[in-house]
């Protein structure tokens, strides 16, 4: 079979020399660092016209399709288009902006803050929140609260900040859970390049709002989720926020 | 949290009396029987006016959400709208009619059966491939030969022929990857009513083609699956329509 035009780049950020197998386990500024990293490899890959997106993600655990090798990693894959559901984001994010002219992550934060009820952690500089319709029980998504469409955008003390709350997120994860599988991906705009012609992206600045999305990986998708891609989510985000809450942390 | 609108219906469809665990196991006439049980449900339920979309679907063993009671059983979802993944194809069979004049299913059979590279099997009246653009290794659609967007209308020898191929398929499976876990969805159209005021599925009995998608759970997917909706499969179609082709069934 013939691939015609295929292009990428995939890489693999080791995130210590320690063998450790959780990021939960190394301390926030090595997180910083690793997202320092992130951020470099995202920077330099962007200069190649090739590429459309580039997806930072990690999987944690065998159940995750995590490595047996089990050193502690995040991946990075450049592709040629803006992925699927990337787009499907983006679109909609588009519409509502169009409609409210606001950002409807931005909304979402401060709805989400209002209520509390799917809060799971507030911090300086982020939040977060059960997936207000999660697809899987305990789907975790962290936002900047202050409005940014580009994660290699953000500043050197959110930075730190963000690799705070990741860590407290996922050890309340590893602890309330019993460290569990999950997946943990990034979601950033798309190559902003000067020739997007069709003006597909003009507003994105605006209407779009980078996050991470966190997945642990407690049942697997069925027969159901592949022939509807609907998700049968057997746990509210309100309960599983509430549960994790009050997972103490150590210190 | 409440849901507004919310209705739908849940059945189980015990295959057979005798403790068997894979419908691989039972004889082409019992899994023709089971279709015409299928079948009866299916047409039942589209009287309810709450209900566009019947989703029939099976999980085999562990690793694809099957039930650890394991006694052979197929599960059939109602819900009130058009799932997103059958939307989606919906939506691109219809393009694809309205460019062509000519059915997107009826083509691929076409092309699939002159160069056969990917044809697993063929029987009277169906056809079984490895999808070509397959999401995993294994990825296999039964396709009625005779152009049909409905199930529900096939044949009492059809159904023969369909129990016959499916237990082929499946023995095929079985004996050739070690009895793996395993999805299985049916793909039909949604329920055609009088009142589609939008005229939305105004071809969809030239345009649309029923068929069943087979997914063994070999791999499990994680963070680029989960973060792009894209798909990464480490085995051609070519080379697993030939590894099957080439297991042989007893008798």
């Amino acid at each position: 079979m013939m691939l015609w035009g295929a292009s990428g780049a995939h890489e693999i950020i080791i995130e210590t020399p320690k063998h450790v197998g959780n990021i939960a386990d190394l301390d926030d500024s090595q997180i910083a660092k690793v997202i320092t990293c992130c951020i470099d490899r995202f920077v330099d890959l962007s200069r190649d016209d090739r590429f459309k997106y580039v997806l930072i993600f990690k999987n944690y655990g065998i159940e995750a399709g995590g490595s047996v090798l089990g050193h502690t990693h995040t991946q990075l894959i450049a592709t040629p288009v803006t992925p699927k559901r990337v787009k499907e984001e983006l679109i909609g994010a588009k519409r509502y902006y169009h409609y409210h002219d606001r950002c409807i992550f931005c909304d979402l934060i401060r709805q989400e803050l209002e209520s509390g009820d799917r809060v799971v952690l507030e911090s300086d500089g982020f939040l977060a929140v059960m997936a207000f319709a999660s697809r899987f029980a305990f789907e975790i998504w962290i936002l900047p609260k202050k409005h940014s469409c580009d994660f290699s955008s953000m500043s050197v003390e959110n930075r730190m900040h963000l690799g705070k709350i990741i860590k407290k997120v996922l050890t309340k994860l590893k602890i309330g859970l019993d460290d569990p599988a999950y997946n943990f991906v990034l979601h950033t705009s798309p190559f902003r390049r000067e020739n997007d012609k069709a003006g597909y992206w003009k507003t994105i600045e605006e209407d779009y709002h980078w996050h991470i999305e966190i997945i642990p990986r407690l049942t697997s998708p069925a027969g159901f989720e592949w022939g509807t891609g609907f998700y049968i989510c057997s746990l509210t985000p309100e309960e599983t926020a509430q549960y994790l809450r009050e997972v103490k942390l150590d210190g």
